[in-house]
């Protein structure tokens, strides 16, 4: 199962098949594509190229990428690969029918990870022969430029082996503990954009407003630091715990249109306990310095690009 | 009211006013800071001369910054004052009373922005002779360093005035339509962190994970592209109206543990009217172009800083 060195299935050319393509071959796999439809396959190649292009200035790729085969036929795509990485259309027979063909021509040792940002594991391993074979593995969109990698599986070594294979990839993982449609970031996209939507129905500000006022306030600072990172700095010496304390109730208050957890004692346990393991140490005059330094390397190299 | 070119009053010397009073005077203003208390006016020079130095990193400050006096008497700080920007506690009695003296002092033509986070205009300015000389004008955190302050006012001059003299500034000015308690970019915030702590909570994933996700994945494309705009790209070639008609109904499905608004008819309507506003004539291809450029600097500014 030694998916860092040999090659990559791609099954489905799709946008997030090439990106993965590209993102394989550019760290030195060899890369067998399978695609059904004859025109899309024609454009495999050269969707791929331009992608990889791209890659060159954000990651460290290698100097000699791997090559690229492109087939109609599964079996074929299948033949000696150590990963297969899955992204055919989120339909539930489509991809329930393809683990099937796949299970077929493909050892057990090779792990399916499936890049489904609908369907859960439950849902999608549960006709197969081996279900434990596999794993989601969810990117972000766009696919070829996000680090973020979304992994779930039942099986610790082969999520495991995942979180080092995507990372050997320039791919940055975290791994749920339990599986949840949307996983975490399309959740969190989705709570947001809740909100926006109220506030766009309520003519409290416009689209623009409302996005400019997330790529100039919390979307830039969402690039350096999460979102309990950020209560962890903004509560003075006292961190999570000093917020906590003294903006709990109004968080919560807030809430009361927006959902249903509470902050009773347990949960707050939970996050203390969860940010202290984030902070691994570090103090909080360190953390406040790590955080600007991003925010000042993102501001400038934002503003020197716009227009 | 030529803000752009005389001394502000900062009224109330903690972070916040410390923040601004490092902006303004890195743009070439003269501030003259009213702080009540003894021992933080002693503070005040010395950390805004380090903010200032973390600010010339970041934007076009001035060779020559303006002057900088400290006062524990509010009438002298208000003195010649173009622009007052009032930093009191988060206390209407507090805040409301700092509008009564400072309405004794400063001639109505000079505006009073608020950098409140938690009250509207109209809770504000509910005792002053002159309400409409109050605009909100609230700053993210850390305030030194986020390019954004949320506009609110009555009176269109004085909030024209306001986004020229913070654009003026090197901030990045929005403006509500409506009041709305924490504005724009703290209910994204706070919506988001709901679900966020829903996650923990129900063990869908660690502090950690989440807040990796979240950095590495949609905070990472919301400091380049707002939440709209992102769907406007996830909806290929058709666009927000693609994304809509096909995406929208399982967004709703999400939405029915979050909240309230309906993706009817009339509100689809708005949202691809504000999104066509915002694309202002650019096409598919050119947004995904500057998008795509955005990400890229980014990623290999905030690599760089990687420890």
């Amino acid at each position: 199962m030694n998916a860092a060195t040999g090659p990559v299935a791609i099954v489905g050319g799709g946008l997030i098949g090439i990106s993965w393509s590209a993102l394989f071959q550019a760290f030195g796999h060899d890369v067998a594509l399978y695609e059904p439809a004859d025109s899309a396959r024609e454009l495999v190649i050269g969707r791929v190229e331009r992608l990889r292009a791209q890659l060159a200035d954000v990651l460290p790729v290698k100097s000699v990428p791997g090559n690229i085969r492109v087939t109609g036929v599964l079996e074929d795509a299948l033949s000696d690969a150590c990963w297969i990485q899955e992204n055919t259309p989120e339909d539930i027979s489509i991809k329930r029918d393809v683990y099937s063909e796949i299970e077929k021509f493909a050892p057990p040792e090779v792990t399916i990870a499936s890049s489904t940002s609908s369907f859960v594991w439950s849902t999608l391993s549960a006709r197969m022969m081996e279900p434990q074979r596999l794993i989601t593995a969810h990117p972000f969109n766009p696919p070829h430029l996000m680090p973020l990698v979304e992994l779930y599986g039942r099986d610790v070594a082969r999520v495991t082996a995942a979180v080092e294979f995507y990372r050997s990839c320039g791919r940055h993982p975290v791994v749920l503990k339990r599986e949840a449609v949307g996983h975490i970031a399309n959740r969190l996209s989705s709570a947001l954009w809740r909100e926006a939507v109220n506030m766009v129905a309520e003519g409290i500000a416009d689209v623009s407003a409302i996005d400019e006022a997330l790529v100039y306030g919390p979307g830039l600072r969402w690039s350096v630091v999460g979102a309990h990172m950020a209560y962890h700095l903004g509560g003075g010496p006292g961190g999570i715990e000093h917020y906590l304390a003294h903006l709990g109730p109004s968080q919560e208050q807030r809430w009361k249109d927006l959902g249903n957890p509470s902050l009773d004692a347990k949960t707050q346990e939970l996050l203390i306990a969860g940010v202290r393991a984030e902070a691994a140490g570090r103090d909080i005059s360190t953390l406040e310095t790590q955080r600007d330094d991003g925010l000042i390397a993102a501001q400038i190299a934002l503003r020197s690009r716009r227009p």
